[in-house]
């Protein structure tokens, strides 16, 4: 082994910085927010809201959601039951990298799998995989139908639409449940930074 | 469309966090290091080195390579032609995402395709993907061997290793080239870290 060789792999692996680290400068810690609900119930509304919201509290965070994620990282995939497992467990592995790096990362898909968000769970750090349930009855989600989904799923121009001839499995044990149908999202996203404050999420270990 | 889709649509849609919000609050942009070159050639000990001096002024960085993306993300794909252009595809992917974040990303990967490397600066934004070829001569990089797989790929073991049995399609035009056969790792750090100061990285716009 060279001097060169030697000092690349010895010096500077030392050196690698712990996410501890990277968390005590961020002032926060990082972790995966998890939204799972049928199309409509108002994740991905929420999810920028509470990233507004952690925004100017100075928090580091970031929205994946169908904007980002479709036509990039997974513009490959399609909707066969293979290819939304895959989808889900690479939204996850990248909430994971983000999580490392001491970001907060707030995802918005249907996920409509136990299987998938439970895999997703037990590759992300203890604590810091924070599933939430937008719950909204799915007469609710299908009155409100902003982009026309429902109503394509029951003329059936959409095959294997959630909720319509595709199953969502409820979280049984989600860290939170945010009732849409009841309260607006303004307080929704108040009742997500509640719980990471009281969580130990919103301030740095070190 | 009911007053709840409305506000959902309407007012909080409008409160999207944009990705110079996010630099401001970081206090430098984001941006996609591409570290490039073959094994042993220092690409993951330099990527390393700058992140750690990068952290020590605040700047909020991360790291992709092997270690974190081959067991994570990428642990589905193998080394065919295919999956090997979905591998880097993916991991440009993600550096994106770490861009749009405000952060600033470093991946050190092999990345031997020029078309490959091409595809992801395409699709990051304009300024923002940095490609770095790390040079050394294949005999010093075999010489080096820290993880003794030149050995491996010359007894047949490995087959398609990049400068043995597979090309290394050289970068016509980086943005920067370190000399690893002659300059230090620390050197090395310090001209990335130089390149991003001059080119106006590590300052926010805003």
């Amino acid at each position: 082994m060279s001097d060169s060789s030697k000092s690349m792999n010895i010096t500077w692996h030392e050196h690698r910085v712990s996410t501890g680290e990277r968390e005590k400068l961020n002032r926060h810690k990082g972790a995966v927010i998890w939204f799972t609900g049928l199309s409509a119930s108002g994740k991905s509304t929420i999810a920028n809201a509470v990233d507004h919201k952690l925004h100017e509290k100075d928090i580091h965070c970031y929205v994946l959601d169908g904007d980002n994620i479709r036509h990039g990282l997974n513009e490959n995939l399609r909707f066969s039951a293979k290819d939304r497992d895959e989808n889900i467990r690479r939204i996850g592995q990248v909430g994971k990298l983000f999580t490392d790096a001491g970001v907060i990362v707030l995802t918005a898909f249907i996920s409509p799998y136990k299987a998938g968000r439970e895999q997703v769970r037990s590759f992300c750090p203890h604590g810091k995989f924070i599933e939430i349930y937008v719950k909204a009855s799915i007469e609710v989600c299908e009155a409100r139908d902003p982009k026309g989904l429902y109503q394509k799923a029951r003329a059936g121009e959409i095959k294997g639409f959630t909720g319509i001839d595709d199953p969502y499995e409820e979280p049984e044990n989600p860290e939170l449940i945010l009732d849409s149908e009841n309260h607006g999202i303004d307080e929704l996203a108040d009742q997500v930074i509640s719980y990471l404050e009281s969580h130990g999420i919103l301030t740095s270990a070190l």
